[in-house]
């Protein structure tokens, strides 16, 4: 491990947070809401820690990295980021305890979305600004991350997109990484834009329309309003961030592969198809669940069903509902999307569609090879064969994701949390959903959670965001030996 | 599939069950209970059936066996026994729907034990002693068909035993089977003799010994009283049961090693000790959990917590405490327990400790290639390598628990179930436990669930007692061409 490579990439990291943080700088001096003086420290803190962290590395000339030193990057990186993030957030005296102010952060960083803000309208909107804003970046590093890095580190089955966008080659990183990373932030930028217009379009304001839309493409959750998305109580509004919360929820290789000229790829795509027949299927099973029981109406039933269904599934956690007043049906539907989650290379989490299909077709095939015993039978998505390394890498995913979330939720319940809330706020942070059950219901935040349980969940969340693998990995001694 | 086989042996089976039935016949006379008539009839039926059976496959001299004419007996000569064995519930009047009577009998054959009956003092003593036969019965099946019909069919990784009792051969099916089974059924049948003996010794009655011993040995679960071993109220009763819950729920092979002068076996084998930690730790965790909160006294935390352990971990089911008033961490301990199960080999239900075991090395090797790209890193057991085939076996298996645990819990859901409930009732039917939380609590039971949700919950059984893939095979077309 060169470590003076990993301090490099970091500083580099922070000096970018830091330029990052002029923008609540401006919406601080706009508003004229207190927190400028909170806001320069942090850019402050933030910088000189980037050039301490690139003066440590300053002998390194970066022109190839190991796959270990690559994972140590990516979870060092991310954490540094939550770090760093959450100055605004305490010394603004948003929070009182720099565990709620790092929990926010990385709750922001991972594009998870829980939330321990107990009153956010009360909150300076700059701050709020910030809020959305890091979820916004979170987003841009998991597109290049999953698309771009992880494929080629070989990390839980991502290696099955390495052909989708071309991914840097060992001995050249830098700029096939960089031409890809501008392509696929370009989409990501565009849609996010096209989304701040329809809002806008719908009577939303500039600044909440902004913070919407920054949260909404990196399936993050975080809304300037108290009660989410139910704030605007407006069918136009629930539609459209719908619409857009589902386009963040596709592989976005597709959208490369579209913009150079294959619309069809989309429909060709299994996971894809998967992913539309899933929202297809539960949006009608909650639309009938609850029509009648809970809504008048069948359009109130669907709408809200839509919404819930895709901001779960995407794991987005927007909110327009409280669907745990919805009949128990709907409960476990929501549960289990909550783990299934969105398509692989999207922004969403979970365990991503295009795994569950891998691991369904893994057990088709046992039973098949029952049946005849002598059969080769290999496993397809998209017409490709699996290779064996790939399906170890994705069961071994499977795996990790389920021992890991009965771990935590052990632990969660052994620091007095009861077992709805403890499988609930596990599910919700391995999957960077936001909401859960229990005490952190979609009316509820993670705020009355003790200091252990939220430093658990901050953890839980890094795992779901970088794959498991990249963080579990740093709990294995073998991977400190030299 | 060769049709007249398959009938001649389950033929066979129908008979064997008509002898059982003598036994609660010797009951009835002896209590002059009423069910004497019911019980007659119901070894007429059998009888006849099986005769039946057998003339259909008259002209089948049985000495080979394919793979899946093995699966379509075990899954099919599961059902028939299930079916019969319902009828002096039903014919008795016990129940009043055959819905009901079906799924008291499935639970008892598949030694699970979620009951329907909703006053159980208040039955004919030969119909409990038939309710409780009938799970010794399922036991004896369990043992046989783990230990040496599996390892021979290939299914859900059983092959790792294949070594450890010997297995029919292709072109010799039932001379050796017949052995092994035999000395099987000997250890089976002692344990539960000597249970019986300590029982007595604790003052309670002959009848309810050997009910009791009768549910113990096959980790059933079905006691002659309402409130279960809470009605004895008696610490040596809780103690002698626990222990013997502890002997079902170890492989029987390692009794069979035991025989031939091999002590050490217990100790060398991998799973034992797995088995044997989580008991010690998850005991420790409850018992402190409820120490103070539930419990006054460190005595009756620790003997509850040990009790409820090894009651859910073996899949027993047996209650002594309401554990739905323990805090949230036993919940989840528990709730994880039901997934987890006993030793494979044993009687015992559940995913099998061994499985998680293998899924837990899988998952760590991946970790391990990570770090390693180019090892070759094999998984051993008791120090004998786990071939490919059985470890994708044993994925698969795990793979097809989870997804079926999920599918069957949204079936529920839709018949208007809650989401605890659901879960907590498939997950105890499927690893063959008995009680769940929610309506289908401790002190509850299955009787109020409507006659859909007990025919989904009774497939639910066979699926989670046949190791998932004899019973989920019959749903694959393929299976059924020539």
């Amino acid at each position: 491990m060169r470590w003076h490579y990993i301090s490099k990439i970091i500083g580099v990291l922070l000096i970018f947070l830091s330029f990052a943080m002029v923008l609540p700088l401006v919406f601080s001096f706009h508003y004229n809401d207190g927190a400028i003086i909170a806001i320069i420290e942090s850019i402050a803190i933030t910088l000189i820690a980037g050039f301490c962290f690139v003066f440590l590395g300053r002998k390194s000339d970066i022109d190839f990295l190991s796959q270990r030193e690559g994972i140590a990057i990516v979870a060092l990186g991310w954490t540094a980021v939550g770090l760093f993030g959450a100055f605004p957030f305490f010394l603004d005296g948003t929070f009182s305890s720099f565990t709620d102010a790092f929990f926010e952060s990385v709750s922001g960083f991972t594009t998870t979305g829980s939330s321990v803000m107990t009153d956010i309208e009360a909150t300076s909107l700059s701050i709020l600004m910030w809020r959305s804003f890091i979820q916004w970046l979170g987003g841009m590093g998991i597109i290049v991350l999953t698309l771009a890095i992880l494929p080629f580190l070989g990390v839980g089955g991502m290696q099955l997109y390495k052909a989708e966008v071309p991914s840097p080659v060992p001995d050249k990183l830098t700029p096939r990484l960089a031409d890809s990373a501008k392509i696929l932030w370009a989409v990501y930028a565009g849609i996010t834009a096209l989304e701040v217009v329809f809002l806008l379009g719908g009577g939303m304001s500039f600044f909440d329309s902004l913070a919407h839309a920054f949260t909404t493409m990196p399936t993050g959750g975080f809304s300037p309003k108290n009660t989410s998305i139910a704030y605007y109580n407006s069918a136009y509004i629930d539609y459209v961030i719908s619409f857009f919360m589902l386009l963040a929820g596709i592989n976005f290789a597709l959208y490369y592969q579209l913009l150079r000229g294959k619309p069809l790829a989309f429909w060709r795509d299994t996971e894809f198809r998967f992913f539309m027949i899933l929202i297809g299927i539960f949006t009608l099973l909650i639309s009938f669940n609850t029509y009648g029981s809970v809504y008048e109406t069948i359009e109130l039933s669907f709408r809200y069903a839509f919404f819930q269904v895709i901001s779960i599934l995407t794991t987005t956690g927007y909110g327009t509902a409280d669907y745990e007043i919805f009949p128990g049906l709907s409960h476990i539907i929501l549960f289990s999307c909550m783990f299934i989650g969105a398509s692989a290379g999207s922004t969403g989490g979970g365990m991503k569609c295009s795994r569950i299909i891998v691991g369904f077709k893994y057990c088709y095939r046992e039973l098949f090879k029952l049946i005849h015993p002598r059969s080769v039978a290999q496993i397809k998505i998209n017409s490709n064969v699996v290779t064996d390394d790939v399906l170890r890498s994705i069961m071994g995913f499977l795996g990790l994701y389920i021992g890991l979330f009965v771990i935590c939720s052990i632990l969660l319940g052994a620091m007095g949390i009861d077992m709805i809330t403890s499988f609930a706020a596990v599910a919700s942070c391995i999957g960077n959903i936001g909401p859960g059950f229990g005490t952190v219901g979609p009316t509820e935040n993670f705020a009355h959670l003790p200091a252990m349980a939220k430093w658990l969940l901050l953890w839980c969340m890094l795992l779901g965001r970088l794959e498991i693998y990249t963080i579990i990995i740093l709990l294995v001694p073998e991977f400190w030996k030299k």
